[in-house]
C-alpha cells in the first residue's frame, strides 16, 4: 500500500481551488495551441506529417514569426544593461544621449534598482509628451501614466480596482463580441459579470450605440455595469472606429456613467487608406464639457505596433479624470508588485521617444519602421483578398490591427460531426487544419460571436512568402473539407 | 457653475471601488518612503537640511546603493537582446555560447517574442538542473518549474489559486510575524484571512512549532487555514531556519494539511559561520514518506542573493507534489498574463547556470561574487555590532538575508507624544530620524511584531563607507531622541 498522497487527500484539489480559474477560458494559448506545440515536438521526433512545420498564426507574436527588431529600441536595450558599451564606437551619439539619460533617472544608475511603482518618472515623462504629440497639443500629465509590463497587467489592475459589490450587485464590464480574450478571462477570474455587446459584422464590425444601450439595459437587472471595454483598433476584428462612432460611444459612457476602457495597443497599426485612429482622450477633450471629465484608461504596449517586442513586457495606461482618492488606491495596490520590469520601461522610452529627423539614428530607423508597417499593409490586404474568394467566406477588410477573422458558412455535416465530438463546429474546422496543414488558427468561438456564426481569426504576420505559402495550403484545405462534409 | 465632475458623481469613487485595495498596506513603500522621496526633491530645489541626501535603508534595492552589477549576467543581456554583439572580440566565448542557446530557444530566434506562459522550456531545465544540484542530486522536473516577474508574481498567483470558500469559511494563509508585506498585502487584496504566528524574538527569531499550531488552532473557528508561508532566511528578521526547525515545520504542514510556501529568496545570502541554508525540498525529500508527499512551493528571484537585479524582474517557483489537474488550472491562469519578461528569463538562466571553473568568464565571476558576498557578510556584522552599543536596543544577529530588525525600548514619553500624532510609536521615530538624518528606515509596525514592542528595519546594502556614516549619524540621532524624550 502506498503511503503516497493520492490526489483527493491534497491539500488542494479541484473542489477547494479558486473555482473562477475552472471557468476562466484562454483560447489564444487553448486546446489548440497545446496541441500545436505537441504536434511540434513530434516533428522534431521525425514523426512523418503532411507538412514539415506548424504556422503558429494563432497569436500577435511578431518576431516569432520572422519581423526583426528596431536597430534603435535593441542598441537602446544593449547600451542600458550594458553601460561598458557607451564607450564603444559601434553606436551612434543619440542612442548614447538617451541611454546615459535613462540610466542617470535609475537609482544608483542601474537599470538592476527598483523603479517606482509607477515606473520611472523620466520615462513616464516622456510618455506624456508623446500623448501632446500625438493628440495635437492636448495635455497630458506624467501623474497619470503608470508603466507596465506590456498593456495585460495594467488592463488587470484596473478591472480589480471595479471589483466591488454596490447593492449586493456583482460588478459587469462591457465588452465587445468578439473580444480579445484576456477581458473574458481576466472577468472570469475576478468572477466578475461579462456583459456582451455584439458589433456589426454588416458593418465593418462598426459598434452601434443602440446595441450599447441593448447591452446595457439588459445586463442592469441582474449586475452592475461599471466599465465599457472598447478595443481600437478591433482584436481580432481589425476594424478602426470613426470619429463620430467614438463620439457616440463616449456620449454612451457618460450618460450611462460607466468608466471608459480604451485599448489602443494597434494605434500604429492603421492600413486601410480611408481609416484613421482617434484617440479616445482627444474625442473626448475637443467634445468639451461635460464630456472631456468622463473617465477613461488608455492602453499602449510596446508588443504591438511596428516594434513587436512582445518578450521584452513594456507598456503604459494613461489614467485621466479619476478621483484622486481612487487613484491614490491604484496607486497603492501597484506598489505590491513592486515595479515591471526595466528592461520593458526602455522598451516604452524607445517607442515615446524615437529618434528624430537630423538625429544620427533616424535614417535607419525610419526606414525599419516604414519597412514594417508596409509589409503590414501589404499582407492585410492580401489575406482580404485571398479569403474573399474561398468558397463560403465573408471577410471584413483589415482596416488595421494585425488579423482577419473571416466568417465561415460551415456545411451543416460539419455542424454535425462537431456536435457529435462536443466541439465548437469552428473548433472542429480549426483543428482539423492544424493537423492536415501545420496552420494554427484560433476558432471564433474563442473570442465570442453570433450564435449560428463560425469565424477563426488569423494573424497576418507570417512573412509574405511564407503567408503566401500558407494561404495556399489553407485554400486547399479548405476546399478538400466542404468536400468532405458536403 | 462648473459642469465638471465632482469627486462624488464619478464613476468610481471611494464607495464603489474595490474594498480591499483600501485595507492593504504596503510598508515597504508606504508612507515615509513618500515622504523620503519628497525630500530628496527639497533637496534637488536646494532647500536647506541637516543632510545632504536621503539614505534609502528601507528597501532590499542592492544597485541603488551602489552594488554593481555582475559582468557575467549583464554581458548575457546584452548579447541577446542584440546578438549582433555576437561578433564582437570583447566578449568571452562561454557567455556567447549561452547568448545563442538562449536565443535558439526563442521562437524566431528573438527575445521580442513570447515564450511559453511558464517560461521557456530551455531555461526551465536549467532551473531543474541547478535545484537538483543544490539539493545534492534530488530531481527536479521541469514541468514544476514556473518562470516569473520576480518572486512577487507567483507568490500572488498562488495565494490567489487558494482563494476558495470552504465550508463558507474565508481561506486563510498563515504568516510569520514579523513578515515581509508582499503577503499581508496581498491577503488584504484577495480578501483572504491572515493569521499571524509569532516568531521567537529571544530565540534568534527561531519558529517554534507549538505556536504554529495555536495559531492554526485559533484561527480554525474563523477561517479555512490554506497555506503555510515561511520565509527562510528570514525578512525582515534574517534568521536562518535550522534543519530540525524545517523538518517540525513540515511535520506540521502535513499533519494539518496545510499547502507551504517556502519563500527562500534569500538561500545565498547566508552570513553566520554555524548557520547554513537547507531547502525545504531537499528535507521534505530526505524524511521520506508520507512527508516526502507533502504539497510545497518554492520561490527564488534575482533580485536578492549576490545578483541584486531587482528592475529586471526574473524568479521561478518550483511547484511540488500538486495533484495534476490543480497545476493544470494554475497554468492555465497564468496564460492570461501571456509570459514573463524574456530578459528576466535570460536573467534567470544566469542565476541557474553559471560559469564553471575552466571557462573563460569564471575568474571574473567569481571574483565579483564573491566581493558581494563578503562586503554583505561584513556589513551584518557592522550593523549588528553597532547597534547592539545603542542605548535601548536589543539586536539579533543578522544570520542571512539583507536586513537587521532591532527592537528598541522607547521612552513611555514617545510612546505617548506617538500617541498624540496617532502614529504607531516606532513610525514616529523613524519619521523623526528621517527629518533630522535623511535615513530612511521601515517601522515595525509594517511587518507587524508582539504588541508593545517596537522595531524598525535597516538593509545592510549601503556601502560600508556610507554604512559607517550612517551608523554614526544615527548613533547622534538616536541619543538626541532618547534626551527629547525622558
Amino acid at each position: 500500500m502506498s503511503t503516497k498522497k493520492e490526489d483527493n487527500m491534497k491539500c488542494l484539489n479541484l473542489d477547494n481551488i479558486n473555482p473562477n480559474f475552472i471557468v476562466m477560458e484562454y483560447a489564444v494559448r487553448g486546446p489548440l495551441v497545446i496541441r500545436a506545440g505537441e504536434i511540434e515536438k513530434e516533428l522534431e521526433k521525425g514523426v512523418k506529417k503532411p507538412f514539415d512545420q506548424v504556422i503558429r498564426a494563432n497569436i500577435g507574436d511578431c518576431h516569432a514569426m520572422g519581423q526583426k527588431p528596431l536597430t534603435f529600441l535593441r542598441q537602446l536595450l544593449a547600451l542600458t544593461l550594458e553601460p561598458r558599451l557607451l564607450n564603444s564606437p559601434d553606436y551612434p551619439d543619440d542612442v548614447k544621449e538617451r541611454a546615459c539619460a535613462l540610466l542617470s533617472s535609475c537609482q544608483g544608475g542601474s537599470m538592476g534598482a527598483y523603479t517606482d511603482s509607477a515606473g520611472l518618472e523620466y520615462v513616464r515623462r516622456q510618455v506624456a509628451d508623446f500623448i501632446k504629440e500625438r493628440d495635437c497639443g492636448i495635455e497630458s500629465d506624467y501623474l497619470n501614466i503608470y508603466l507596465t509590463g506590456g498593456a495585460s497587467p495594467g488592463i488587470k489592475s484596473i478591472l480589480s480596482l471595479l471589483h466591488c459589490h454596490v447593492d449586493n450587485k456583482t460588478p459587469g464590464v462591457m465588452v465587445p463580441i468578439p473580444q480579445y480574450p484576456l477581458y473574458s478571462a481576466t472577468i472570469a477570474e475576478y468572477g466578475m459579470c461579462k456583459i456582451d455587446y455584439y458589433l456589426d459584422e454588416d458593418n465593418k464590425w462598426g459598434l452601434n450605440c443602440k446595441e450599447l444601450q441593448r447591452a446595457f439595459d439588459e445586463a442592469k437587472g441582474d449586475c452592475q455595469p461599471r466599465a465599457l471595454v472598447i478595443i481600437n483598433p478591433g482584436n481580432p476584428t481589425g476594424q478602426v472606429l470613426s470619429r463620430q462612432n467614438i463620439e457616440e460611444i463616449i456620449k454612451f459612457a457618460y450618460d450611462n456613467q460607466v468608466l471608459l476602457l480604451a485599448d489602443e495597443v494597434y494605434q500604429a497599426n492603421v492600413y486601410d487608406k480611408d481609416s484613421e485612429f482617434h484617440s479616445f482622450k482627444k474625442v473626448m477633450y475637443e467634445m468639451g464639457e461635460p464630456y472631456r471629465s468622463q473617465e477613461l484608461v488608455s492602453f499602449l504596449s510596446v508588443s504591438k505596433g511596428y516594434l513587436g517586442e512582445c518578450g521584452i513586457r513594456g507598456g503604459y495606461m494613461e489614467v485621466i479624470n479619476m478621483c484622486p482618492k481612487v487613484k491614490a488606491m491604484l496607486t497603492k495596490s501597484i506598489t505590491a508588485s513592486l515595479c515591471s520590469t526595466t528592461a520593458g520601461q526602455v522598451a516604452v522610452s524607445a517607442l515615446v521617444n524615437p529618434p528624430r529627423p537630423g538625429e544620427p539614428s533616424y535614417e535607419l530607423y525610419n526606414k525599419e519602421k516604414t519597412a514594417v508597417l508596409s509589409a503590414l499593409k501589404e499582407r492585410a490586404e492580401l489575406v482580404h483578398k485571398t479569403f474573399c474568394s474561398f468558397e463560403g467566406y465573408s471577410v471584413n477588410p483589415v482596416q488595421g490591427a494585425m488579423y482577419v477573422f473571416p466568417r465561415i458558412d460551415l456545411p451543416p455535416k460539419a455542424v454535425e460531426a462537431a456536435k457529435a465530438k462536443k466541439m465548437a463546429p469552428d473548433a472542429l474546422y480549426a483543428f482539423e487544419l492544424l493537423e492536415s496543414t501545420g496552420i494554427c488558427v484560433v476558432p471564433g468561438s474563442g473570442f465570442g460571436q453570433l450564435p449560428g456564426t463560425y469565424h477563426f481569426r488569423s494573424t497576418i504576420l507570417p512573412q509574405t512568402d511564407k503567408l503566401k505559402l500558407m494561404l495556399e495550403k489553407f485554400r486547399q484545405f479548405h476546399s478538400d473539407f466542404m468536400k468532405k462534409y458536403k
